[in-house]
């Protein structure tokens, strides 16, 4: 595959790209059901591979008190809605929402509110934004809304929010907090514990260095535990919001073999805003670039306005596709091609160098022409 | 991994040995969401890799008019349930029904009556006992189930029941048909078109020689394309039932990959069918077993009741487990060590020599302890 030469900056890419020993775990692992063949009733409390130990690991990694494996982050976050909210309840997410959050709650046909944002250019989701929504919904809805849904790193402009705070708000209103964690955990140090926070729902294909299909984690703390993880009356060993066993392939396997690596690259955090921040101030310097979202960066998701390009775009033969190319001649992917007035991209994992030689790239495309 | 050494007779396994080429595939696809860098909006209009072009074939592969990736056939079931069925109706399903259709249906609160079996040995189900489940349930519900979910061939004996005739049944009451092909398609020629059913539940992952992660396909009828695959109001590409996209990692390249194997294998069903008519034939004429399910076998799957293992277990000072030893020493996993008096396993896809030399150790180790 032609990636695998190329220093691949989408977002969605970059926090999953998956260590040399987790790929040959997942080749020995790929068959059928493999995990499967010691399996005890259920994927939960499989100990080889060592799921049950995984599973009591990852919660205490997250500071929470259980999990369950899931298919994805959207997953978790349906699993909650599911086991919370009724039809006739409602609940609060941030405007920087995933549409996941929402298809997850129109799934479930609940009703919904978003909060404002600052809107451009920041976009910035405040704890007095939760507040004033929950307050409006209240009225609107003649109660508090069932659940909260926090987007922790919104994956267009990279912003963090300030979980802690906006959880203290929604508990003051009675409202329970599932902290969406897509581009956080895994990636940067999460705890629930310290935040405030009732679930943590995480995307491993995403954000925790695995590949070999879709996975996630949801997180519970020991007040909600019984509500999300209750099992099926006749099956008594299956949780009902997973079916009994939701990610039951290799990718089991290639979360566990990743997790060392996680844990580890968790605690070099600051290298990675260090990168971020470091881009985004060359590029500024260089003039005809902004930045989206909210400033100093505390995540490796940069969203840009690059009017430079556009510029260059306008008069171009190739039009917009002379910035995907331009990146491709120079061994970089994962922009969308035709795009030039704005697009994002991820400095995460990559060494001094890589970042090095990736703003210098746009530097000298943008020089090249103008 | 020890288990690639050996031949693994699970039957969880045998229809997920994911061949070379597809190996590689994954391989190079494993990284984050690698699917998604030419993603047009959702999973299932892209076509780099060829998603919507597989969507297409897969569905006319199955005799069927429309497909959904999704997770698993116990999530694509769930999808049924979730778009047809309310907690005020019923549906019906047979006794051998995979745990995962129950739990299913729990999840959405809605009661199932199953249908009653043959029982020991035969464990057989008959159009004339789906009719009787319905009219019961009809009875007692004062209305028609909204749902029939027939497991095409369950996976404790590997029984095929007449699908055909049950979904006439079904449909002769205005039932919708949902089938369980999660082992059937994938393995044998599965048309829902021939059958007349109106959905088609499939494992990728246990029937269709992939790993890599989960992955399974909701086939689905033009009458019924509309309740099912419903679109986000907000996101109108994103089919609600999959939250947007499912199964979205390098498990889809892997379907891919494997479906002209896949195509191809089918074709030599009769080979499999002739695999298990012959091991169950030496073993029936050796003594000490008897066969579990119908007869003639028409599927790889073989249950069998083994009074000769349980006889040497008796005695033995490895109890129950001699046999899963003895079978690990001749090359053989996949029985659940401890188990002597009744188990089940699968011939599928192994060679006639592989086939022989399966039989030539089970009859080997009885004749060495009796």
């Amino acid at each position: 595959m032609v990636e695998e030469l190329y220093l691949n900056i989408n977002p969605l890419q970059t926090g999953g790209r998956t260590p040399a020993d987790t790929r040959k775990a997942i080749f020995s692992w790929v068959d059928g059901y493999a995990v499967c063949d010691a399996c005890k009733g259920s994927l939960r409390t499989t100990d080889k591979p060592p799921i049950r130990q995984f599973i009591e690991d990852v919660s205490a990694f997250l500071g929470m008190d259980n999990a369950l494996l899931t298919n994805g982050a959207r997953e978790a976050k349906e699993a909650v809605i599911h086991s919370l909210v009724s039809r006739d309840d409602w609940m609060v997410t941030d405007g920087n929402a995933h549409y996941s959050t929402l298809v997850a709650a129109e799934r479930n046909g609940v009703p919904v509110i978003r909060t404002e944002t600052s809107g451009h250019p920041t976009y910035e989701v405040t704890p007095a934004m939760f507040e004033e929504a929950i307050e409006e919904g209240t009225r609107a809805h003649g109660r508090p809304p069932a659940l909260a849904v926090v987007t922790h790193v919104d994956g267009n402009y990279g912003n963090v929010v300030d979980a802690k705070a906006i959880a203290s708000v929604c508990h003051d209103h009675g409202v329970p907090v599932l902290l969406n964690a897509a581009y956080s955990a895994g990636r940067m140090p999460v705890s629930g514990h310290e935040l405030g926070v009732d679930f943590i729902a995480c995307s491993a294909h995403k954000s925790w260095a695995i590949g070999g299909g879709n996975a996630g984690l949801l997180a519970v703390n020991e007040e909600y535990r019984d509500r999300i993880i209750r099992f099926s009356k006749e099956y008594p060993v299956k949780p009902i919001e997973i079916l009994g066993c939701s990610t039951r392939g290799s990718e089991v396997v290639a979360l566990i073999s990743s997790f060392p690596y996680v844990t580890e690259r968790v605690k070099h955090w600051d290298r990675e805003v260090a990168h971020a921040r470091s881009v985004v101030s060359r590029l500024m310097d260089a003039g005809g670039f902004s930045l989206l979202g909210t400033s100093p960066k505390e995540h490796d998701i940069i969203a840009l306005e690059t009017p430079a390009y556009d510029e260059i775009a306008s008069h171009h033969k190739k039009r917009g596709y002379f910035l995907a190319k331009e990146l491709k001649s120079r061994g970089i992917v994962g922009i969308k091609p035709g795009r030039t007035k704005h697009f994002k991209f991820s400095t995460f994992g990559f060494t001094d160098e890589q970042v090095d030689y990736i703003v210098e790239s746009f530097l000298e495309i943008k020089d090249k022409y103008m």
